[in-house]
This record gives C-alpha cells, sequence and structure tokens, in this order.
C-alpha cells in the first residue's frame, strides 16, 4: 500500500525527471536547453569537446576521478581515492594515513606508486559500423568476431605505449566507442590531510549526510623531460596539463547549477524488472550473506593479530562498503516498489511498440528467455565459482591460463592476457603477499567450500578433489596445501608466467594441479557464456533500440547506462526530504565537525582542525550567506532573525542534484561558468537505488566543499606553496 | 572548545529566552503581553481563574494531566496516561491493549480500576505567612513545625473526603501554597486505539521526532446520583463539568502560538552548579548503571517466563523510560556546557547582589555547604538504601513504620502514615503481588546487596544480618526468606495494618525481623535528613528571593520549578535544527505512520490504520495547507512546487516550544482561542536537558494532533457516539 502510494507519486512526475542523466559529452548540445535553464552558462557545445577547457582537465584514475588544477600537472581527488598512494608512502617513522602529508617543494614530492596512473581521455570515437558491420549469426561465432573487432581497433589505436585504449559498449551493444587515453605513469603524493579529515566519520557516516569529510588530496604528474609520459625517474619534471581548473573561491549557494564530469563505473537503468527482481530477491541478499561472513572472520581473526589486522584492511573496508550499498538498495527496495514501477513502465513501453506495428511480443519473450537463462546459470555456479575463491588457487589459475593463451598468436588471445596485459598482470602477482595471511585465506576459502558442499550443484571434479579426497578433515587438508606450495613466494609466482602448459600439468604444486584439474569446467563454462552473450549481443540492442524510440517519443531523456567513460551530469545545489518531517540542508558547516567530535574513531578530529575551528579565523574564507537570496524565507523557517552568523560559515560538504555513481568519487564539481567549486565523493543512503532507478526527490550526491579545502589549505595546513599554485577565482 | 561555542551563543540570546516558564496561572496577567505577541488572545485574566473556561477543564490524574471535553464529563488523556485503565481491563477474552476498546454507549463503558482518580484543582491559596511566620531558628524543630503546619491546613482543608489537599513548596520554600482538588473516584475507560497506535514507534521513538503516535485515550468520570463523587457504582451517572473544552478541527498551522495546562513534576532550572555538576558527574551515571543491571537481568529473567514478562512489564518500561532520559541529559551535558553556563550566570549573580550591597559570600557559602554534605550523605548512604530494596523487604519496613506512627495521635504522624492515607497504603499492599516473582525480587535485591557489600560505607547491623550471618551463599540465605516469610500472601500484609509494635518485635517473619532491626538506622537517618531539611529551609528561600530579584533586574522571566501543581505554558508550533543540516518540520503526516510500518512491533500499525491511510479518504480531516502563510518560502526549499499535495495531509504528531516535563503527559494543547488542538505527550531527546536548563533553541514539545484524534474516531474506529459528543468547533 506505501509502495503503491509511492509509485503514483514517482510515476505523475515521469516526465519532469529532473537532473537525471550520466551524458556523454558529446550530448551536451542536445540537452543545451536544460543546462541553461539551471543556469549553467558555459556553452555546450564547449562541454561537447574533450579538447577543450573544462573537460581536458579531466582525468580518471582507473577507478576514480581528479582533474587539474595547475599548469604544473597538479591535480586533485578524493582522499579515498588517493589512499592507495597514501598507506604506500605510510611507514613507521612517517604515519602519512594518520598525520596527513604536506610537500613545500617539488622536491618533497614522493611517488605515489609504481602502478599509479591518469589517465587523460583524447579522443571518443563511434565505432559502432565497425563492430557490427559483418557479424555472423551463429552466437559463439558472433561473440568471439565481436571481441576480435574490439582487439584489433584497441590493437591499432595503441600504437604508442603512452596511450591505452578500450572499445566499451553503450546501450548493451547498440553501440560501441573507441576510448584513446593518454597514461601518465609517474604519479605524486603532494598534499594529503590526515584521515581523521579526509574520512571523518567513517562507516558510520558512508552514505550519511549530515556528512563532515576533508575528502580530498593533492596528486602530481610527472612526464621525462621530453614531455613524454614515463616511469617514475628522478629527473622527471611535472607535466603540463592542455589546461587546468579554475577554482571558485566563492563557491556555491543553494539553488546555484552545477555539473560533474567523471567516469561512473556502472548502471542498471534499462535492465527489466525481472532482473531487478533477481537482484533484489537472490543475488544481493545471498551476496550480503558472504560479505557480513567474511567480516565477520576477519573481524575475529584480526583482533588476536595486527598483522592481519593490517593486511586484510582492504578487504575488510571494501566489504563494509558493499554491505552498506547492498543494505541501502535492499531497505529502498522495501520503501519504494521500484519493480513496480519498472513493471509499469515496462507494460507500458510494450504497448507503445505494440502500436508501432512492432512484433514487441517475440522481441521481449526472446529477451527474458535468455535473462532467465543466464540468471539460471549464475545461481546454479554462484556456488562453485565461490569455492575457487582462495588467493593462491585464484593466482594458479590465472597462472595456467596464461599459459594456454601464449599458446596463441598475441591478437587471439583472451582479453586480460595479452602481451599489453602483461605489466598488470606481474603487478597483481607481485602485490598479493601484502594483503594475504594463508591461515585467513584457508578460512574464507573453507567457508565458500561448506557453502559449495552444502547445495546441490556438483561439479564432480571438485567433490572428487576436495571434497572425498582423504579421511582427514577439510581444515586439515587445506592447511596441507598450504603448507606444500610455493605460491606464496612472490618470485616462484612470476617465475610460473615464463612456463610452458605441460610444466603446469607435471607439477606437484597443490595448488597448481587444482587449477589444471579444474580448467576443462572453467573453459567450457565460459564458452557457454559466450554462447549466451553472443544471442544477447543481437537480443539486447533490439530491446534498446526499442527501448529509446519509446523514450523519446515521451520525451525522457536517452543517455546509456554508465559503463566506467567519460560522462557529464548536472543538477542544482540542493538539500532534500529524508523522511516525513526530517529536512537536509544542502550546506554542512566547520561547527558541524566540532560538534561530532568525539575523540574516537571515526569522529576523532584532529587537534588543529578543532582550534582552527575554535578560533574562528574563517578571514578570506567565511561564506557571508550561503544560502544566498533564499535566506528571507530560510530565517523565517529556522528562526535566525536573531542570529545573523546563522548561515555564515565555511562550508564543509554539500549536496547536489546530480547524477551520479561509483567511479564518480573526485569528480570536480563545476559551477554554471566551468569553475572549480568542489569535488564528488559519497551519495546519500537513499540515494543508493538510483543504479537502478534514479528518483529526483531524493537522490542527491555529497560534494567536499571548495572553501573547505581552502579553508584547510591556508589555515590549518599552511600549503601556501599550493595555493599559489592554483588559479583562485572569486565571483 | 564546542562547549565555549555553545556557551558563547546560548548566552548571547539570554535576554531573549524565548517561551521559557512554568507559569502559575495567576501570573498570566504579568505577561499578558507576551501571550498577545505569540497570538494567544484568550485573555490573560481569564487563564488566571481557575473557575473559569478553560482552566476549570483541566483535570490532573496524579501522574498525568487530562482534560474534559463534553458535558458529560468525557475526559481526553494520553494513551500511556490510561495504560494502567486499559491494562486492568485486558483480559484473555478481549486484549484492549492489542485491540484497543470502544465503548459505544455509556452502559459498555467499564471501570478504569479501583485506584483510578481525577483531581480537579478548584482553589489555590497563598499560605507562605501562615507557614513561615513564627518559625523556630533550630533546624530540626523548624522542619518539624514546618510539616506541622502543613498537617494543620490540609486537615482543616480536607473537611470533606471528596477533597484532597496538599501544601507545596514554591521556590524552595519561599512561597507556600495550599491546593484544594475535587476528588473523582469512579473513573471509567471509553476509548482506546490499539497500543499499536498509541504508543507507535515505543521505546525506539521515546524522546524522538520525527514521530507518530496516537497517544490518546478517553475516559469518563462518574459521581453518585446525588451529583457528588462517589465509589464505582453500576447506578453512578456521568459528572457534569463546570465546563468542558471545546474541539477546534482545524487544529494549528506552523508559526501559531499554543499554550499547555498541566501539571509538571520537577525542574531544577534555579538549582547551583554544584548540583548540577553532582547530577552529571556522579547521579546519572550511577543510576544509570543500576536501571541497566536491572533491565538486563529483567530481561534475561522474563525470556525463560512469560509470567515474569508480563509481572516486569511495568518496571522494564519505567527503566528504560529513565534509562533514555539519563542518557539524553548525559549526552545533553556534553554537547552543551550546561554548567558553564550555569556558572556564568551564577558569578554574574554574585557580583550582582553584592553590587545591592547585599552579603553574598556568606549566604552563597552556607548553601554551598549544606548542598555539599546533603550530596555527601546521599552518596553515603546510596548503597546502604538500595540493599534495602526488596519488595517484601519494603512491604516489612513501612508495615512498621505504619505501626509506630499508629501510636501517636493522627496529626502528629508522618506524612504517609495518617488517617487520610490508610486506603492508598492498603490499596498498594493489595496491588503487590501483581508485579512480584520471588525469585526476580530476590535477584534484584541480592545485586543491590551485592554492590552495597563492594563499597565502603558500612552499617553494621545490616552487615551482621545479611553479609555475616551464616555460610551459606548470600543467594541460599536469601531464598531462605523467601521461603519463610508470610508476606507473599496479600491477606497477611494487610493484616499486619492492625498490628502494634510489640507484635513485630516478636514475630519470626524473617522479612518482618529485619525491618524492626533496620529501623533504629534508618530512623537515625531520618532525623538527620530533617535536620538538613530544616537548614535548608532558611537558606533556600534566602537565595531565591536574591536570585529573584536578579532575575527581575535583568528582565528575566521568573516563575518557579515545577512542583506537580497546576502550571500554564505557551509558545508557537514550530519546527528546529537537530543538528548541523538537519531539520525538524513541526508536523509528521498520516503517510509518515505507512513509511515506518514494518510489520515488526513497535512499528506494527495495525491493517484497519494503514487501510485507511491507503484509501485516502481523509475527508473533513485534510489539512489544506499546514504550513500556512509559510507555503510559499517553504515550497521552495522542498521544490514542492509540482506537487500541490506535498503539505496536504492529516497531521499526525506536532512539535511547538511551549515548556514542559515529566507530569505534563495528557496535557490539553490550546490554540489562541483556548479550543483544543492536540495532547501533548513527549519531548525531543535534545529537549531532556531542559529540566536544568531552558535552551530555546532546541527545546520542543511533542504533541499528539486533534486533527489525527478526529480521523482516527471518524474514519477508523467508527466513534460517532463521541464524535458527536465533543463540541467541535472550526476557524
Amino acid at each position: 500500500m506505501r509502495n503503491a502510494l509511492v509509485a503514483a507519486l514517482l510515476l505523475s512526475s515521469g516526465v519532469a525527471l529532473a537532473d537525471e542523466g550520466q551524458w556523454q559529452p558529446y550530448q551536451m548540445p542536445m540537452i543545451a536547453d536544460k543546462l541553461k535553464q539551471r543556469g549553467i552558462d558555459i556553452p555546450a557545445k564547449q562541454l561537447a569537446d574533450l579538447t577543450r577547457y573544462p573537460m581536458n582537465a579531466v582525468v580518471g584514475l582507473g577507478y576514480c576521478t581528479a582533474s587539474f588544477v595547475s599548469p604544473k600537472g597538479l591535480v586533485v581527488t578524493n582522499h579515498h581515492c588517493a589512499y592507495r598512494a597514501i598507506q604506500y608512502n605510510t611507514k613507521p617513522a612517517h604515519n602519512y594515513l594518520a598525520n596527513g602529508f604536506l610537500a613545500q617543494t617539488l622536491a618533497e614530492e614522493v611517488s605515489a606508486g609504481p602502478n599509479e596512473r591518469l589517465y587523460v581521455t583524447e579522443a571518443v570515437t563511434d565505432v559502432t559500423k565497425h563492430i557490427t558491420a559483418k557479424l555472423p549469426q551463429q552466437p559463439l561465432a558472433r561473440y568471439q568476431a565481436i571481441e576480435a573487432q574490439k582487439k584489433a581497433l584497441v590493437k591499432q589505436c595503441e600504437s604508442d605505449e603512452n596511450y591505452r585504449c578500450s572499445v566499451r559498449s553503450f546501450h548493451s551493444g547498440l553501440e560501441y566507442y573507441l576510448i584513446k587515453q593518454l597514461i601518465i605513469r609517474d604519479v605524486r603524493l603532494v598534499y594529503a590531510p590526515p584521515e581523521s579529515v579526509g574520512g571523518y566519520g567513517g562507516d558510520i557516516d558512508n552514505f550519511e549526510f549530515p556528512r563532515h569529510s576533508g575528502d580530498f588530496t593533492f596528486l602530481r604528474a610527472y612526464v621525462g623531460k621530453n614531455g613524454k609520459p614515463a616511469a617514475y625517474h628522478q629527473d622527471n619534471v611535472p607535466y603540463q596539463p592542455a589546461s587546468h581548473l579554475k577554482v571558485n573561491a566563492d563557491g556555491v549557494k543553494a539553488g546555484d547549477g552545477v555539473f560533474v564530469a567523471g567516469y561512473p563505473g556502472s548502471t542498471s537503468r534499462y535492465r527489466l524488472t525481472s532482473e531487478l527482481k533477481f537482484a533484489s530477491d537472490w543475488l544481493y541478499p545471498v551476496l550480503a550473506d558472504r560479505y557480513q561472513r567474511q567480516i565477520d572472520t576477519l573481524e575475529a581473526m584480526g583482533a588476536n593479530s595486527s598483522d592481519i589486522k593490517i593486511k586484510y584492511a582492504g578487504m575488510l573496508a571494501g566489504n563494509a562498503n558493499r554491505m552498506k550499498k547492498l543494505n541501502g538498495l535492499l531497505d529502498g527496495f522495501r520503501s519504494t516498489d521500484i519493480a513496480g514501477i519498472k513493471q509499469q513502465r515496462e507494460d507500458d513501453f510494450t504497448r507503445h511498440i505494440d502500436r508501432q506495428g512492432a512484433n514487441s511480443k517475440a522481441m521481449m519473450q526472446t529477451l527474458e528467455r535468455l535473462i532467465t537463462e543466464r540468471q539460471a546459470q549464475y545461481q546454479t555456479r554462484f556456488y562453485f565459482n565461490n569455492a575457487q575463491s582462495g588467493a593462491l588457487l585464484d593466482a594458479a589459475k590465472q597462472l595456467y591460463r596464461l599459459a594456454k593463451e601464449q599458446q596463441k598468436p598475441d591478437a587471439e588471445r583472451e582479453a586480460g592476457y595479452q602481451q599489453r596485459d602483461l605489466r598488470m598482470f606481474a603487478a597483481k602477482l607481485t602485490r598479493l603477499n601484502r594483503s594475504f595471511d594463508a591461515e585467513v585465506d584457508r578460512t574464507l576459502w573453507q567457508q565458500d567450500i561448506e557453502a559449495y558442499r552444502d547445495q546441490s550443484h556438483r561439479v564432480e571434479v571438485l567433490d572428487k578433489l576436495l571434497l572425498e579426497n582423504g579421511t582427514q578433515p577439510l581444515a586439515e587438508r587445506l592447511r596441507g596445501m598450504y603448507s606444500l606450495t610455493g605460491l606464496m613466494d612472490t618470485d616462484t609466482r612470476l617465475a610460473w608466467m615464463q612456463k610452458t602448459p605441460g610444466e603446469f600439468e607435471r607439477s606437484a604444486d597443490p595448488f597448481i594441479r587444482l587449477a589444471v584439474a579444474l580448467y576443462p569446467e572453467n573453459i567450457a563454462q565460459e564458452q557457454e557464456d559466450k554462447t549466451l552473450s553472443g544471442e544477447l549481443s543481437l537480443a539486447r540492442p533490439e530491446y534498446m533500440a526499442a527501448v529509446i524510440d519509446y523514450y523519446k517519443a515521451n520525451n525522457w531523456p536517452v543517455y546509456p547506462d554508465a559503463n566506467g567513460t567519460l560522462r557529464i551530469t548536472y543538477g542544482m545545489v540542493d538539500g532534500y526530504q529524508s523522511r516525513d518531517a526530517l529536512y537536509k540542508q544542502p550546506f554542512t558547516k566547520l561547527e558541524g565537525i566540532a560538534a561530532k567530535h568525539t575523540g574516537q574513531a571515526p569522529f576523532n578530529a584532529p587537534q588543529k582542525v578543532l582550534s582552527a575551528i575554535a578560533s574562528n579565523d574563517t578571514q578570506g574564507h567565511k561564506v557571508e550567506d550561503l544560502y544566498g537570496d533564499h535566506r528571507g524565507w530560510l530565517c523565517r523557517l529556522f528562526s535566525c532573525q536573531d542570529k545573523p552568523d546563522a548561515f555564515n560559515s565555511v562550508p564543509v560538504n554539500f549536496l547536489s542534484s546530480v547524477d551520479t555513481t561509483g567511479g564518480n568519487s573526485g569528480s570536480p564539481v563545476f559551477n554554471g561558468q566551468g569553475e572549480l567549486v568542489g569535488l564528488n565523493f559519497d551519495s546519500t543512503y537513499e540515494a543508493i537505488t538510483k543504479d537502478w532507478f534514479f528518483n529526483p526527490e531524493i537522490t542527491r550526491a555529497v560534494h567536499v566543499d571548495i572553501r573547505y579545502i581552502l579553508w584547510m589549505m591556508d589555515k590549518v595546513d599552511n600549503a601556501h606553496n599550493l595555493l599559489a599554485e592554483l588559479e583562485v577565482v572569486r565571483h
């Protein structure tokens, strides 16, 4: 009943889907009117041009977004995006995680680590015709033909080791784009606040608002003396980006239009209702169970060992984040009947295309059948795949696969095992030990094996090798494998990269033997997957083309689901109604940091920050009136007549209605003139379901306010060397 | 630092202490201007007159407040105030707690129980001069003289068994008033919603907002056929009150002025900083520890026994409520430096009276010395007093005391043991078994004995009898006492009311023996207390007189601390800023009930309520615009332009800035014309510290909206018989 009410409410405003859209830059001119309406004055055409300001200053980190903010290659992103770089440089003698880091000169800047990269998207080319022109109908052949085309395009594009190229599918294979990115390989750490600023509130505040995180860090891009990308070398020089973002020290006010550019990872907004139901009713609860079990195990084992605690801190944090996201999804599905809303749209859609004379029935039936098949496959294999989860088994499987693939010409090898992939392959093998403990790995793996044992889908080879092999308890047999393997040694793992399949097949290493034994079953599964993907590569684009027609007929926004490629989203600075009688204002303030401070992590603000807040020295940063023209009526609401300072403070975080998802972390938030006013870093809890359905009333992204960053640099950390480097403007 | 900021903020608005004040009705004309400013148009003089509308319709329940709402003695109060009456009538065959109760005719109305009373305050007379005219200086004699005067005044006033009189001290003994109340002894249950409406949200929502409680119940006053109060009899007839409240079905809007009349129990706003510190640093934490221990024990023992669960449900609920209140106090003291604020005021005060030429130093030193002495006494005796906590020991002690007191003429007996008290004394003894289980009583008592054992203050007789007596473990020895006593039998307990001290002293009953043995120590303590009270009865009034002068000089409101007597407080319908960026709106709506519904208690709204909400039938109750003139700017804030219904619903609960405390539960909330618009039932969590310090920015009381009550009666429960009885008016 509640759901029915909500559904009615949402559908009634269906046409006005406010700021929804993770737009491809080339689409900007198509929504120029809407941008204008929101007060985004920078020409849409300029935003569409990746070679012009500001888009040529937006860079990817692979898993996050960042931007150039000085002519000397200074880059700003989130603290949590630079976490690995800070951790890499943290030593007992200088705990940069705990205390923060500031290089006062270029010479003091330290390498962010050998695997850190900055990617500058230089070109995005529509290659749909090239890929789909002459595809065979037979599913597996079709899949293979698509992959071969993609590889060929990538190979041609990556003429130079300084470029990374990829072909991405948009609208589930309706379109394909070739993305060309310059790779900067020497990335250095410049300035990071303490974790108690950058991650203030920790897991408790994650996905929540009111929020008070100083989630920012500065890096710098370096290149060789010739101006070309190069690996870290002390003689390298700062990179000179084509442009860098202007920083607007006056920031934004409530109601201002903003836009965000970045690399959102993945959304599922065009998926069928049956796919949402599979996720909400089976997949998410099952995943949540497994993550929670792993969290419990890691916490119990970490309680007695600081070594384990450190090694698995990353996995624990990742699982905690995934759990909160899953809970947010499940709570969101409970409070809003998104399946009902989607089903209603789907029904409207089929009626619509029926009216167009198309045979919607056959198309929908085919798609539903393929989806059902894929879900059944997923369910069947879920426990079997998890039962291969040990880190050493995983390494052994990948190494054997590499040996097999290396028998083929490079162009025919599976993606991930080509020549271009080997450096990252080795890097991954190298860093395995940093987050590995044999007993923890064995325990987690054993739990997955036991979960496999307790369900009905049997795979003979696995049963034989792990469940029926010997009379000892499973734990003892697994421990035996860890004691006999050579794979715990990094050099040994790396050495296996050079070996032939025959050497693997003759090996006595228990993990290598298991990997070899499981290979036929895993390859058979993969062939099934590819065949099904081949079928879907016909069915999904057909469906998407019809959906797009339908959306256009309704004047609804049409943009592809997120796929890790560069997108632009726009919206306005705005609070939201969180629940009945509970309204969240768009800005948090310095005073809120002090109010949350308990002295216990994650609410242990550093004394220097508390002192700076207490000193009330906000000269040059204090905002006369955060709420602009809205002040008058806000004051009536909040009784601030007698308190002239009620809304005057340094803003810390703010909310806007832009449309983001994971991968948008670190994305620059621009004002209407295309000047930097904040960094995106999170979403609110109510907004988590936006991956499936964008509800404009409750969907808000959370940003670090540029004024807090500038205040921290000026009043707390004396980062005047960097302040001088920025191009600071004011209204 | 945080505290310093807050303190500065609060002190800066010291003069504008908005709606603070639990005013004696006679004071109304003194604040007539302020009432007028708030839009309270009913003449202040009328409010001061207890014999006129609306004050003559306000009644006490002893622990709560209620009001007459029909010419036939219909009374409305909170569900939680009528809980005992509903519980009394709940039988396996008809679970009125779970399902609610509605009498469709007078004949169907059931007795609320033999001990329920309604008290109508008919006169409040200043008797200060009478009490304080000729008091001796010697402390104990002074204390006794005051008590004797009070008893004499009460005796004279209670000429008729239909009246209850009491003399209450105001401003810590600066003034005394004689209160005369008509007692109505036949109270019947008329209409109660299910507990899942009346207590929706339970302990979780207790002291919280947004809130959605239907915390209301209707009772009816009955009298004998001659119109005089009488005990329950089937021939009794509805009481005809001098007046009854008009019910305004249009309710209030944001910003409207409101006032509340009722019986607030106790506040400590004029206490010294040292007293606040004693509470925050020692008393509250120590009490919280004991309550939590009791909660843990009761939950553990109740888990295996539904009998125990039922018997101790009341104690458990009470402790949960006390814990939340204590935590609110301790959190509030952490977040706002109330001690600092009070100390600053105290310092200002002493400077002020020094300037007046008074010798503040001597006065303050005397008061501080007496307070320190009382605190030391309290700390010393805390564990000893708790070690006498068993219900049977308590009964035995009171019975022996009664026997001793009955040796004296009635007028000389201790209050509580006089002839006028014996009916209630017997009633308490009678109902002991309803909330008693020997093993639970023994366990809780033993924990208190062990806590006494583990601290340093020794009382020889208790040590000898409980700790050093025998070799068996304490638990076994205590169990022996329960197996040997006759006090578990109600008739036996009642029979002891007739016995002489000698009979007690010769008794072999282990609890009687222990009570007799402890008597000298307890009486000695009492004498010490009385002596100290005698000293304070000189020192406190002197201090209060000076404080009042100081407040008046500052134009600050002067009203006595709450003491369970009839008071009026005024304010406006208003939301509040709960924390940085989090604003709570003043009204919750029907839809919020459905949104909170999980199906699990305490969020298990009845299906009939959910269906009524879903049916959207709010005809005659729907509010066109809850936010009145504020709608325009609220809509800008909440983006409700496209949602004409965003603020149109039946309001469920609302907030106002009136100044209430425990005892104000069930109090009528009036609009500016003196018409009923709601029932007070709670405060927000941030407001809990108001017992010590009224902070107008965060202090809000929570009310049930009359429109929700009327909607429930009309659309859910078909209580049209009662609706017809009400005098419903509209704007």
